[in-house]
């Protein structure tokens, strides 16, 4: 069979435990390492809890602190209390704030060829560039994995990805990636995993394909595969860990479900627009707009060699003095090196803002952009608002087209600026032995010890909100009206205002969809149950659960749209939220908002995929389906995977 | 005449441009150089506006970016935006966001021996360290200055501090200070200048000095001098500006108003316990006390060697994994200087999180520790909730006492963990040539060019508001009845939540006392004037305006104290508030909250100086004095500077 000589194929079959590898049913999946991240990690902690757990039963789960690093206020600090307390009951790694952000740090530290990972983070797919079969989850489906269950997916599609030739001067990672943006816009991934393979892969380091696998996530994919070849193996040698390296390829005779070629050699700086990571346009198309910031850093362009081509384009110069030139270093070990190597000093005195290991600007934790101005950002996302700015203008670009266009204080293309300077392009690898150092990783406690630990809860760790089975029928108004691709930035907003309350469901629902509609938490008060009509792609981007919960929390029981994003339709049935699809993608169209709908006959949820959606203000009827597997509708029945399980228990 | 002999006498002498240097009586001083931040800085920017300024007048004024740096929305970035244009308009320098703390940098960069400096920050008395006249006031009192206005002053008493014999090990500056704190308070140095001399000098770097100069504000001195020795000499050299030195001691026959002496030789590690500067104990008294978070930096601590000890301490050691240790590099030139020297390196290696450059948790603009923690730190203040944190609990200490702390995860004295760890005072000093760059700073434009320079306002940037004059008759409630000390803080909180309205008084207006009265900026809505009683050092800390002008504009129309902050007194004078002082102490104990006062005749302020104010409630009567200067008086009867400065201009 030529999928299952795939690399992904085999990385599947490896670790398959319910289901057939074939797409669009639903598979179940061995889970060897988890990750969780501190925005998402609080929620998972209190699900270990209420299911009861005693000891993490995956090889290796690790707990990071890499979002909500600023503390404001007491909040975040509590939280990161909260969570190591529950890593040295739980049996977790903890990886303290200033360790860096999960994806890169994993990588560094944790991540081994072949194995399979789920992350309640978007991101966690950055973990393919080691040839690791890793997946972004809600938290819940994190949570299940460290108490030892199945991790359940949709089969996927493999789509391999051909690379050949090698990248010109002045074009790194980041645009290839941008170029598949650029064709495929940002659900052109939805139920596919991304398989690299072939000769370009040769101009690319494992980091470099972190940046590939990691905005995977971008392009809605269910995972991104590289192999672990000679590469791989040099990487984990300058970590200190070369005894975890296995080689992995494809088979000979792998076919995939979809071919694609990138020539390299054809790759250009490429910049995404405001406000989408699929609004990629060729740098030199609108290059002289005017920045007043520039941010480098973030998952996306997380490597050693991300920051010291910067450092090396700025050095001895000074960057204009009406950007704000913010770096943004991914881990502790990456600092080390930069501070060793004389980058960070090479930034530094060419007038950048150093600021802590972790997420920064990516989640809205800082260096929200003034009003008005153009923030430039290596950054993976630019959804609208996720700044911390209202009506922001964030672009996406490499760390060459980022330095330069801090030096110029307009968005330019590299090529052009190294031309008038006559600036090679900087050719940098990382240390041949890293700067790693175990010690700054908390191991987990000895079970004995373990047992007896308490969990330490401020005031702001709220308990999770007890929900109720779906009823045979819902009926309630309309309350949100959306178009494509609304992000679960939108739903949930992150940033320093909401974030802090993300262990706080009754608190942090007040913030639900308050970006596309300020009084919708408030109008959802008025009423028992309501419904969520939407386009294309609902619930791209963060893999963060309160997206689902806070608005269930509100009374939300039905999701219209014309297609779902992966993660978030799997957060919305663990929470008992029904997703239906519309047969007929007009038929959105004709719903406005406080239009009364209903739907009956949802206990027969089993029996039948398809239901008849009633406008009873319109008199209208829908044709709409779910795309459930027998055990998600066995979850939603009850409520959500929380009362299942509660209900299994008791 | 020994009063003008001393260093302070003659730095007087020289400015001196009205009234005599007999201490009680007020002085006016010429203004050579001032300096603002950006948490005081836009109101400044606003009143250099409301006052139809052209040009800068003084020799040097430079605005910095040091305060507000977290940008967790569009507010902080957009005032950044605002400070710079305002710059460009009025002929200042521009230090910008991470160029680092205003003090260190402007000592490196600006300071000059035998110069004035007026500023808008409690700290700004730092910069006597380099022999300068340094004053803290608050932000209108520079905006005259930059005007081109004398800077009005209380004559303070000259208290020189003879410092003799040498710190033993493990002992630094910062415990001189402590010590200082310990003997004397945080009102021991009002309508004071302390004069450090003596052969105790020798030990101390110019850095090692900005220390002592800079925590003079939380004795409540009016300035703190240091002599312009070979120390001064050196550091200048180091700078590149050895130009810019001049030799400035005291004369032999000097002879102060108080006369002090500190044996070096028996200072020991020393801590001040939440939550006041002045609670100061010996480590040793307090060992063994947990601690979860260890922050060095801060204008308290900025040197080189500060940063560069602890780094010696940690290096190859890990921090306790229950400690977030924050490092908090304090300009952009030390950063540069930590990082290429490796102390960067070990401090991260260790464990540590590095922010950007600036003022970070010492304002409440970050790093906020978890509720129920202590959070020992080289700040300079511990004020009750100035961390961000509801309940804090700060410890202040030396970089030496922070470093084993970190390691051992409890407060620890540095010549214990010395003995156990056969360690030895790590002895560093900086380089011989420093990483100082010009570039980074912003030179003002040429006059023509300023001219036509725009002032870039966001929805953030509010106008001042107006005030009416002093009435003859001010009957009203006491709205808040409190103890000694109340600092600035408690008033006009800083901190992450409070400080982003900075530009915009209606709205910061909200936040006025609540730290200590959550309900008073509504219980002030309820009536047209109000007063508030309080015991001693009433406004100590911050120079901030805010909060003078907030409670002035939510009614405050009288403040019946035991005794005064220096800078605060003035703020309260120049927004129109009237400050009495009771002539029997014990009176303020009478009186209680809600009770409704009068007083009468106040349009006579400039004939008597004691006023009876009434207890209507209570039918008693207190006799109350104001210690005001014909000049305050004219600026109260009119309502405050602004509204006198206006109808003098119309």
């Amino acid at each position: 069979m030529g999928r299952e000589q795939t690399l992904a194929g085999r990385l599947l079959a490896e670790h398959l435990v319910a289901g057939r590898l074939e797409p669009g049913t639903e598979i179940g999946l061995r889970v060897d390492q988890t990750l969780t991240q501190d925005a998402t990690g609080t929620l998972v902690m209190q699900e270990l809890e209420a299911l009861g757990l005693d000891r993490a039963r995956t090889e290796l789960s690790v707990q990071y602190v890499d979002h909500n690093l600023l503390q404001a206020d007491e909040k975040n600090a509590e939280d990161h209390a909260y969570l190591r307390s529950a890593c040295r009951r739980f049996g977790l790694w903890f990886s303290k704030a200033g360790n860096g952000v999960s994806h890169p740090t994993h990588m560094e530290r944790f991540g081994v060829p072949g194995k399979s990972l789920a992350g309640s983070d978007s991101h966690t797919c950055a973990a393919g560039a080691l040839g690791m079969l890793a997946v972004g989850v809600g938290g819940l489906e994190v949570a299940l994995a460290i108490a030892g269950e199945p991790l359940y997916l949709r089969m996927p599609e493999i789509w391999g990805v051909r690379l050949c030739s090698e990248l010109p001067p002045w074009v790194s990672a980041k645009d290839v990636v941008l170029e598949m943006l650029r064709r495929h816009g940002v659900s052109g991934g939805r139920h596919r995993i991304i398989e690299y393979h072939g000769p370009g892969l040769a101009c690319l380091s494992a980091m470099d394909r972190h940046v590939l696998a990691n905005m995977g996530a971008e392009l809605g994919a269910t995972a991104t595969v590289f192999p672990a070849d000679e590469a791989i193996r040099a990487f984990l040698r300058a970590e200190g860990r070369e005894h975890d390296f296995r080689d992995l390829r494809a088979g000979r005779d792998a076919s995939y479900d979809i071919e694609d070629e990138i020539d390299l050699s054809t790759v250009e700086p490429l910049v995404a627009k405001p406000s989408s990571p699929g609004n990629v346009v060729p740098v030199r198309e609108v290059s002289g707009t005017p920045v007043g910031q520039v941010v480098i850093g973030s998952s996306a362009n997380p490597g050693f060699r991300d920051f010291a081509v910067a450092a090396a384009t700025v050095r001895g110069r000074q960057t204009a003095d009406s950007v704000s030139f913010d770096v943004n270093p991914t881990s502790r070990q990456i600092l080390v090196e930069l501070a060793r190597s004389g980058h960070l000093t090479d930034l530094v005195a060419a007038g950048a803002r150093v600021h802590q290991a972790g997420c920064l600007g990516c989640i809205g934790m800082g260096q929200a952009p003034a009003p008005g101005t153009n923030s430039l950002r290596t950054f993976p996302r630019n959804f609208p608002g996720r700044s911390g700015t209202a009506d922001d203008s964030v672009w996406l670009c490499s760390p060459e087209t980022a330095a330069v266009s801090a030096l110029t204080g307009v968005l330019t293309d590299p090529r052009d600026y190294a031309t008038v300077h006559h600036l090679a392009h900087p050719r940098v690898s990382g240390p041949a032995r890293s700067a790693a150092d175990p010690r700054v990783f908390t191991t987990p406690l000895p079970e004995d010890e373990a047992l007896r630990e308490e969990l330490v809860k401020g005031p702001n760790v709220a308990g999770l909100p007890d929900f109720d089975p779906l009823p045979d029928e819902i009926e309630g108004p309309v309350l949100l009206k959306a178009g494509d691709d609304v992000s679960t930035d939108e739903i949930s907003p992150a940033g320093a205002r909401a974030l802090p309350y993300r262990s706080n469901i009754p608190k942090l629902a007040e913030f639900t969809f308050t970006r596309i509609d300020e009084d919708y938490p408030e109008r959802a008060a008025d009423s028992p149950a309501h419904f969520v009509v939407a386009g294309e792609n609902y619930g791209q981007g963060s893999s963060r659960e309160h997206a689902a919960i806070t608005a269930r929390y509100l009374g939300l029981r039905v999701v219209l749209a014309r297609s779902f994003a992966r993660i978030h339709w799997q957060n919305l049935v663990n929470f008992g939220v029904l997703p239906l699809e519309f047969a007929e993608p007009a038929d959105s169209e004709k719903i406005r908002r406080d239009d009364v709908l209903s739907v009956s006959g949802l206990r027969r949820l089993a029996e039948t995929g398809e239901f008849t959606v009633r406008n009873q203000t319109r008199g209208e009827e829908y044709r709409t389906r779910h795309q459930l597997s027998p055990r998600q509708v066995d979850v939603l029945l009850a409520g959500g995977r929380i009362p299942q399980l509660a209900r299994a228990l008791h």
